[in-house]
């Protein structure tokens, strides 16, 4: 693999990981002359290979270093029809459900740029938590990527509350979408202290503010294609519609957004970005898709499974681990499944190889200018109590002896609540939705067993507490 | 007057007037130590003399020097009845409704602290404004309370996005309520240029949830008293009721949160406060109560007629002025009045005097622990075509010729539309609106005429475009 392979486009930004919207210059380099090109180390292949027997099977043979890929699931797709291939800027690109994205992305033909500051790895640094799977840097993910199928994904390095960064890459790239998954994105990381919840809500409502200025100023026509969350809507004893309802009242009768009711300072950023969003599409003809997505689990998706360099992160921890996720490596280890209070808390979920279909399909169909679209972006709907009978199902084909336990709810919600979503508007576009199946379950608990030697136990257990929540720093169990 | 009457308790913050988050520790010190004593100039007395003429009728005696003033208007009210009285922080309290709120307060026999940062005055610097009335500092105006009613007005001057300041403001004052008007709280302000729009959402939120958490923190059973706006709202095709609406749905029902639409960045960043308080009230258990406020007009309160040193501002200009008080100021110079588009925008209006009693009310009757309350704070509907022919008639009782001229509306909005908000349960609590009477607005259309010469016509034009908004810095017009 020659050096000249490994040049991508980058812009590296002086800016803290944590900033205040008071802008500082970016300033660009070439990636060849900063990082080692060395790939991966030894203690990271080895704990891949055992991964590759049972988990990465449709595209083994792109792990031998061929340049282009076959496409191994569904092929291409409409929307950029015409010569010249959509330009999509993948926001948050280094994270869970950005990196997949970008991957699948490129894979389908689009140019891809990936903005991210990396501050999700700081993180995992100030709390001592680590991805389930080792991950490599970003720099060799794309690098790895360009010698596997050829194709280059350009890198932003900074952070979006930094305008003068922001409107750099915006100019430099040009993008027909801007996919946005740069912001904060745990609950329980907001409600750790007054100071995550400040930089949470800074950070995602200015950030996203700075992308529709970006927008407006750079490339009006850009679709933004935003992650919201079904946690946006909270539990209403009614059924929930996608961004709107209807209401008939006092004999009159209007459509509205749908009434909002987070439940964590992280919930409400997305709320507030909504409402930001839906503002801009009216007063300046913006088009905006909000998928409003559901917990994703999984970790596989045709890329990512090419080759251990271009894997995605898994977290099983209390902070960023997500249900399903968490039971399987508990289940694994041998702890039990935590269940928060009750366990009847129903939320949407879906498999993260529908988040990167679901993704495609709506900047494949763009909004209209002006208009602000609402996608509900899950498959299907699991209690917590259904998720952790799943696992124990699944356990017992390996001969595992899972069990669950009662834990007390740290976050303040209903345990047992009515709950039912509406999720047909991507169906309606294209979504073939990849079912919540006894083979998926086997395989993802598998795979969770055989990374069982990575597992920090300490980090399973929820350490965040809404109601303990306080101005002053808090520690998180370690 | 001896310099012993004029210390107040005071901590100046070192902050810069916009902060970002970044705490910066306040300090301590005497007012009476770092200001200059005298209280007025010649020229701010000789402006005075003609107002006290027409408009200044309550209090003439208390301009005489008296240290206590009885009551002018109604007398005190329940609430405090225990020896010690209610300690109440008013947040904001330099500005146009927080000022006399603060007196009024105060007045009422509630123990006073005004926290502000005076970055009120400073837009007015940076976009070549002023007030109609003259106003003096606010070490002035609380001196002059002081020496006037015996009672003492604590002043804390910092930033309440500044957490540290905030803190040992709420730890030395340990306030039974907080009112809350400490924000950028122009709609056209937030929609200058990307920078004010960032500051404005930046500011108000942050703020606010820095105020929740001080209360968490320091004072869990203070009352929050928030204004909000009836903006948050927008104009929708049903009745507008008091922040939740009961939804039947496909034959289910819940009581939700009114669905919101507003339509600036600032307006939204009040709808972003109402959804973090909400989440607080049921995570935390605070108690509070979101006052969304209509347009306010007038300038005369019992307590700011007192004496020129306590005058309210007056606010005309394309940026704070609102529609009522700027109609006003155009008659009194022979200037059009600025319809904008159609002039159909129909909004909920309350004279100031209202304002001032309705909060007293919130606070005399506050929310229960963990409640989150909404209260829509206006007296009565008018169309801005409404306002015009008001003006217009209380002008021809003066010998002004009046004009009306369509302007091209500067805001996105509907300029026909149906509107009727509910707002009854400050009523129920025993408001006693001062309507929009003849004889007020003869009164107020004398006040402008009698400060004509003050008027920069300049100023009284739209000067920002919600559409020519731009993420570069823009200039305002001069």
């Amino acid at each position: 693999m020659k050096m000249a392979h490994l040049i991508t486009n980058c812009i590296f930004s002086a800016s803290p990981a944590v900033k205040t919207f008071s802008g500082s210059p970016g300033y660009c380099c070439n990636v060849g002359q900063l990082q080692n090109s060395k790939s991966s180390n030894l203690s990271l292949k080895s704990s891949f290979k055992r991964q590759k027997k049972s988990y990465v099977t449709c595209a083994s043979a792109a792990v031998q270093g061929q340049t282009q890929t076959p496409l191994t699931g569904s092929q291409e797709v409409s929307g950029h029809s015409s010569s010249k291939p959509k330009k999509v800027m993948v926001i948050g690109g280094d994270g869970y459900c950005g990196w997949a994205t970008a991957l699948h992305l490129s894979n389908k033909g689009y140019e891809v740029a990936i903005v991210d500051n990396l501050v999700r790895r700081l993180f995992d640094h100030q709390l001592g938590l680590d991805s389930l799977t080792p991950i490599t840097s970003i720099q060799n993910r794309v690098r790895r990527w360009k010698s596997l199928t050829g194709k280059t994904i350009q890198l932003f390095i900074g952070d979006i509350c930094d305008f003068d960064f922001l409107s750099e890459a915006f100019k430099s790239f040009e993008p027909d979408a801007a996919v946005h998954f740069g912001e904060q994105r745990s609950a329980p990381y907001s409600m750790i202290d007054r100071s995550r919840a400040v930089y949470t809500q800074h950070n995602n409502v200015i950030g996203t503010l700075n992308v529709l200025f970006a927008i407006k100023e750079y490339s009006e026509e850009c679709h933004l294609v935003k992650l919201g969350t079904m946690g946006e809507y909270g539990t209403p004893n009614i059924d929930i519609e996608e961004g709107f309802i209807t209401i008939t009242h006092n004999g009159r009768t209007d459509t509205l957004p749908y009434p909002k009711q987070a439940s964590s300072f992280y919930h409400l950023s997305k709320v507030h970005d909504s409402h930001n969003i839906a503002f801009t599409c009216k007063a300046w003809g913006i088009r905006a898709t909000d998928l409003n997505q559901g917990v994703v689990y999984g970790v596989r998706t045709d890329e990512t499974a090419m080759h251990e360099e271009l894997s995605n992160r898994f977290d099983y921890d209390g902070v960023f681990g997500t249900a399903l996720n968490r039971f399987c490596v508990q289940a694994a280890v041998g702890h039990p499944l935590t269940v928060y209070g009750k366990g009847g808390q129903t939320r949407g979920y879906l498999d993260i190889r529908d988040t990167v279909q679901c993704v495609e399909l709506a900047i494949a169909n763009p909004a209209k200018p002006g208009e602000f679209r609402v996608f509900n972006q899950f498959t299907e709907q699991f209690s917590v109590n259904d998720l952790a009978k799943l696992v124990t199902a699944a356990g017992a084909k390996l001969g595992l002896d899972v069990q669950t336990k009662s834990v007390p709810n740290p976050r303040v919600e209903a345990e047992e609540h009515y709950y039912n979503a509406k999720h047909t508007k991507l169906i309606e576009l294209g979504l073939e939705p990849h079912l919540l199946s006894d083979s998926l379950l086997d395989s993802l608990l598998n795979f969770a067993v055989q990374y069982k030697d990575r597992v920090d136990t300490a980090q399973i257990m929820p350490s965040v507490s809404w109601k303990k929540m306080g101005a002053k720093p808090r520690t998180v169990s370690v």
